[in-house]
């Protein structure tokens, strides 16, 4: 059984190399829960949702989230009542987020409706939100206060500098259903190349997650989502900068060294190697691109030769 | 200034005829939320939305409800996950009712919301829900309890037997702001050809309604939605005669009795109109299909006349 740590996009596009390198059905997914919200009255979980839809083919390859060949009724209609349109929706999406608010309001638990929607969709593996209790991420920003995740995210397109992160309700969240049993028993865990200050962190503060991953440290390969001093995607570098030990492979080693006693870095990265190695961390350097499901797939055997060394 | 009592289809096709009529900025119609409900985590409110649609040009007009030129991406997605698609929502009205639940959210009361999409939309006339506070018509039927309206109306296609009807939170709601200001000062109140038993009796259920249109009592003109023994749409006639005096025309104006001192009734039900008088209301007869919107003009002239009398 391998777990890995996912949030959003990248964690999904690594997941889909990994269903084709091992069996799905011994792939367990743990998904952040910290962006979760509610607009228009809507539950929605946009890493949940990234991933499910990832999986089952029907992601949009262009934004690596939402829909393939969506349609906009509805937020074009919305716009006209002058209402908020700044997360778009589209009317597919918006089917997943009527199934998930109306299940919700039937009292199913967020693990219960996401097993549904995957059985709905076909998908081999197991996804589990890292909690069904509220987490909310929040961001502190000088000047502005504390915002929550997707204002900053989505409504300010992360343009705004961020002094603190916080994950509301991590005290009192306790990990969903399976999630501690999936990484005490795993052969192998792995943080998805996702960003580790507002998608994985969140994972690791829910009571007892960040504990079980650190018990299994020698287990533990985290993917960089750090590529040349670059994220691949979204504000993962400037977040490290201001928050971590730097926009860096080695600043995301830092950042995790606790957790994982194996990182992957990409080639480019390679001459960081030995500072990586330094701070305890063993280093595996390759191509993390993941360009095509192909490359995902190359990374995913990357990480499980990894943690077979 | 016209007061008009107001269901979902008969009263919004009734108050196009009135706008037509009359100037809109005169026109205030007091609308039942006693079909309102919640479902997916929206707001839902019937008729309110059927009134806006109708006057904004765009319900459909095979149906009555909804939206003309509808799509149905949202639901035909809902299906897949096996969503709750017994109530169905076109993509563009479910805009609405997003809007709706956002702005609620958001601390709107529902006759704010009401007043921002009437704006929205361009509609020249008042639109006022009853109430801003909870007033649920449930529906006692034999053998299966109480069900909430839309199970019945909707969910069962309102074919389970009615023994009662009841408007749950209606003792506790509180008219909206401007509905007794409107009621009182109304040159004339009209009660819409709708639903006597469940349309319009929760109007008059929330205290102060019901009072006030019963002290304007010479000022009201209703307008029966029986004719020749049927409803023109809807199970009116079922429930007036399980739980009112039969129906028929004599059946309406009994209903009404004590709230309108003057009933239109149809064409085909003119010899009724002697029992009428007998009750004490006066009776005007006058063909009271609106089988076109010039039909529903020449009605609302009927009605305007019959109060001028």
């Amino acid at each position: 059984m391998i777990v890995t740590l996912a949030g959003g996009v990248g964690a999904a596009r690594f997941l889909a190399g990994l269903v084709d390198v091992v069996a799905p059905a011994d792939v367990t997914a743990v998904v952040n829960v910290g962006d979760d919200f509610v607009l228009h009255g809507l539950s929605i979980s946009p890493d949940l949702d990234t991933v499910t839809y990832t999986l089952a083919g029907e992601v949009d390859p262009d934004t690596g989230w939402g829909r393939a060949g969506e349609t906009w009724q509805v937020m074009d209609e919305l716009e006209r009542y002058g209402g908020q349109t700044w997360f778009r929706l589209g009317d597919r999406d918006l089917a997943l987020h009527l199934y998930r608010s109306q299940r919700r309001a039937e009292g199913a638990s967020l693990s219960e409706v996401t097993a549904e929607v995957a059985r709905a969709k076909g998908l081999g593996l197991r996804l589990l939100p890292v909690t069904d209790d509220r987490l909310a991420t929040r961001v502190v920003v000088p000047g502005e206060g504390e915002l929550a995740f997707q204002d900053w995210f989505v409504g300010h397109r992360h343009g705004l500098p961020v002094e603190a992160v916080r994950f509301d309700g991590a005290e009192q969240a306790r990990p969903a259903p399976g999630v501690l049993d999936a990484i005490t028993t795993a052969e192998l865990v792995v943080v998805a190349p996702s960003n580790p200050v507002v998608s994985i962190a969140p994972v690791l503060a829910v009571p007892g997650v960040g504990e079980a991953v650190r018990e299994r440290r020698h287990d533990v390969v985290a993917v960089s989502p750090i590529v040349g001093g670059k994220a691949l995607k979204g504000p993962a570098a400037e977040l490290l900068d201001t928050l971590g030990a730097g926009a860096t492979a080695v600043g995301v080693a830092e950042w995790y060294a606790a957790e994982a006693g194996t990182i992957v870095i990409d080639d480019v990265d390679a001459d960081l190697a030995p500072d990586v190695t330094a701070i305890g961390v063993r280093c595996v350097v390759a191509d993390t691109i993941m360009r095509d499901r192909a490359a995902a797939a190359a990374l995913a055997r990357v990480v499980l030769e990894a943690a077979d060394r």
